[in-house]
């Protein structure tokens, strides 16, 4: 099957490309890129060299029906939405790893991005390509908008347990350390290495926009408005996130019931593991752990003292938190093994 | 005058030698170590090989009156609660850095240390040596307790807010990201550079000690019992802790108000600066910026949605953490300029 | 086929289980450790959680025979020479990463490595496992000694030119790069994230082990003693070495020449990759691109002014330098693609 | 005595900020920055939070005079000699940091800057501002020319050998790895933190333009045309350069030779540590050593095999690399201790 890639030139597009290139049942037939068109991928994206000549194409929208089968969008925020209708009249499946249809209500676009949206009917069409929520759904799509990574980051840490109905829910904390890979490919002052290393910057400690998305999902989980109050850190790494996850219980909870509930909830999910160790020295997760690979680890402990439960998660910001579910969602899309081309463990250690 | 220090071979040790053999008015007579006996102290703190030609020597309780006026201790935890009392006869003024006299309760070293405290009578006498809240007691008391480097970074951004009694006394999470001199200078398997380097290591998601004194502290502020529910990880930096404190608010509270309450309570303290700026990229605190100083930067920010004030704190584990503090105890002491020695701005970048 | 590997709770052993648990050709049937018999593999190696189920068990040599048709051996130096002859008698195939059959020369292994060798008549049979200098005799091979990761980076930036005779053999100074990996599992005081972070860390200036293993080679190729001066850095990473390598020419060389001479003589290599580019910010061979691919990167560059000529090479030490250059051995001893199992790009970025 | 600072808003004039804000005996009276004249120097700066309320200004030459008694500068390189003329006619003294007055030989500014000089005729009178080579020119000194910062740490290693005599001339290698803050404070791809952590990227194999100051000032000093092949990295750390210095002796030379020989060249200087030490973690030089301190911390080691001579010398680029020269030289100007205001030990940890 013969895939394209359009913003194929930023961290997540090069992704979409080590992960495509590589997959036993695609090829990559064209990725664009306006500002790189006719270089090779593999200046723009250094690990590739040797795998392949691709070079970066302009955009022509006319062209993608006979050039793909399936359409990868990693486009801009905001972008997608200007030619997403006229791609989809001609029945070629897209996954969007943007937001712009990530959102089911068209006035939560103004609050959170500050745009309005230019086809607010296609937002009821889209659906969110979290796997371990929607699967069903995303077999049958033909639009899948992939979450944003913190999002997912945080939703598979507090999904079960929100949904068991078992915590406060206008009182998660969602604590997010976040590596720069996630901040894209363009460099500014903040970005600079002197100013990046060692650094644990508060960059957005309130109002971040995947506060949106956590609560649209958590809240069909929960059946009721769950409310998230999420900060997030830029930290000393380049890939990865970590959520740390503060809820406050209901219920009398022990750690038993909240072993039971998250591998009830995760039973067959192939790129979910359960992590709270006895011993060694990764006993919860960690986003080292998962460089590379399409996990997302979820932890958990509990803190009698204040009734608290701490949910932690992790995952490859590039991977789980984009490209990889991506190309997931594909897999279910067609009907593959989910695990196509993601079957790499991380990388340890490194 | 003449300062000894007890246990210099370690990371506190090192800086406290660092700030007590350039402080104008203070000698360091001598500096112990079981281990390194007979070494010059800058064979194990290289960065003062040409400062000093002092060598380590080992501890003798009985020489000490004659050696010095006044005596750091920076022994590991439980360890000086097995010699105080013999000390303080002699009615030499000590500072303590490690957490024997920091709390009052004698039970609370059972529950979080897990032994019998050897001189509860002392607990009392003991003063918690963090200037902003006791310097007052600080001036008279011959033996202080230096708080720990978490508890600091806690406290200093919470008691404001608390002792206004704005927020919810048992809802307060507090989220630390701390750097890899924390831990101290054994070397470890979980300090092991390729095990260390890029984690975000969630080493203590609930039940860390330095709970007991930031309850301690807020309580007595607060008139009531506070309940903290702290979260600790460590991350790719050397030096510095980020204390993000999520509380939710009681009281219709405007960043108006925060200003006035920080400023207020922090009107004359040379080390506290408020860091919430508009523009630039160190808009709040962050530990990168305070390396080397006695500086704690304690920021803020409301999220309306979920009625929750966002607090943060950054200092430097070693210097306000730690043997920061405990210069700045001995100056109010000794009644000199508090900031005597301590005058340095941290490096940027670093 | 199946595959044992001996002392497989190190780095190398680690990587060797993330390479053959998913090589499609071979089962891992064991993996011993003495520390860790008993415990799961992923314990350890936490990358592997999840991806296999497989537990370290403990050394029988009269077992191995049985239980695998070939094995890899990477216990620390100086062992496997103890039990080699015993299981070369079975006719097994042995790859060992371990440097105890690099060296032909009895004598060298007193002079670098202090010891003498338990059985010296096994190194002329042994076969020096670079593919890129040896590949017809490691297809012969019963036992093939992988070459030290820092080995491996010098060969092969030198080994054309070096072959070419167009450089003094005797001021060929090499200084290397190497990321914490390199230095193997065991925490020390060096290692100690504290003391290790933002380090450039001159290890071994002088009388690094691996001038042996690289004279040697290179003195094959020239037809006469080569010399080379070689030191050891430290830097801020976890995986990755590089090689700067300084020659001074004897002849007039271009730029040109030297791209033909290296084009050539790596033509049919599936790992070599020449990296010498006028734009973007990978011009020269970087570590950092090749982390968890097999790829040796070589480029280069002339100094006029000192009739210099500066070959780089970069790899990464686990994959290339130790376990990945073993696969790649035993895809040729057993006639397979040579690139089977190892297929991987390196991640960008991380 | 007031001092200005032209070019304030980079690392180095950031440098000088923080070692003349508190320096003993002069008063900064301002510092310029054309993107941030009217904004308070700690925006830039964030260290300085608290430590000063002073405002960048506009450059006006013609107002220097009256508000200075002494100026630092720290433009572009290119930049200085438009203007210095001017500058100088009022009889001002000048210490500038840049490029522009460090060659004595006009052409080699064709050749290594590609820019013909301004007012050649300033070349003869400025003083090469390194104050272990040319202390009594400085104190009669009107305009000094810093060294540049990979310059100073290679002088200060090689000086004492090639003025003995004792090396091959033309075979000098000189083998940086520079942290990132040398690279300057405005951002680009290659300094974005994605791109550039981890790294060790030779970004300079050949042709840097500090090859020119250090064979000047070697030459001088050998009496006879030396030369000087270097090749400069970038590696994951902020502060601090080593270089390894690779010489092939010409004569039987010991070790205790060259402790001898060392020891008396560099007897009576503040700045030079000779580090080689025969236990610890820190044997050699290391830039983590000196981070924030003047020291240049210089060692060796004798390689008999190539009788090679490794010569490691390791600063921090900010401080004796660029600012902390600057100030140093300024004292000596002045007739003070060369140590005021540069007393800091370096931060270890950090």
């Amino acid at each position: 099957m013969n895939v394209g890639i359009l913003g194929a030139s930023g961290y997540v597009g090069g992704e979409l490309l080590r992960l495509l290139l590589r997959h036993p049942k695609v090829e990559v037939s064209f990725a664009t890129s306006r500002r790189n068109a006719g270089e090779f991928v593999y200046r723009v994206h250094p690990n590739l060299r040797g795998q392949t000549k691709l070079k970066f194409v302009t955009f022509d929208p006319s062209k993608i029906t006979d050039a793909c089968d399936l359409l990868f969008v990693a486009t801009p925020h905001g972008v997608s939405s200007t030619f997403m209708p006229q791609i989809l009249e001609t029945g070629m499946p897209v996954i969007d790893v943007s937001a712009d249809f990530r959102l089911k209500d068209p006035q939560a676009y103004i609050k959170w991005y500050n745009w309005e949206h230019k086809c607010p009917e296609l937002l009821e069409k889209s659906v969110y390509g979290l796997p371990e929520l929607h699967r069903e759904e995303i077999k049958k799509a033909q639009l899948v908008a992939c979450p944003g990574c913190m999002a997912t980051t945080a939703i598979l840490a507090l999904a079960p347990i929100v949904k068991a109905g078992k915590v406060e829910k206008n009182r998660i904390v969602v604590d997010f350390k976040v590596g720069s890979s996630g901040g894209g490919a363009h460099p500014s002052l903040a970005s600079h290495h002197p100013e990046h290393y060692s650094v644990v910057r508060p960059y957005k400690p309130v109002g971040h926009r995947h506060t949106a998305e956590i609560e649209q999902e958590l809240s069909l989980l929960a059946d009721g408005k769950v409310s998230v109050a999420m900060s997030a850190h830029a930290v000393n790494m380049v890939r990865g996130i970590l959520a740390t996850c503060h809820v406050f219980l209901t219920d009398s909870v022990s750690i038993v019931d909240v072993w039971r509930l998250y591998r009830q909830f995760y039973r067959d999910e192939p790129f979910i593991r359960l992590v709270r160790d006895a011993k060694g020295i990764f006993r919860y997760p960690d986003p080292k752990v998962v460089v590379g690979s399409n996990y997302c680890d979820v932890g958990f402990e509990i803190d009698k003292d204040n009734n608290r439960l701490v949910l932690l998660s992790a995952l490859d910001n590039l991977m789980k938190g984009a490209a990889g579910t991506a190309v997931q969602d594909m897999n279910i899309i067609q009907g593959w093994d989910e695990r196509e081309g993601l079957w790499d463990s991380g990388l340890h250690p490194v």
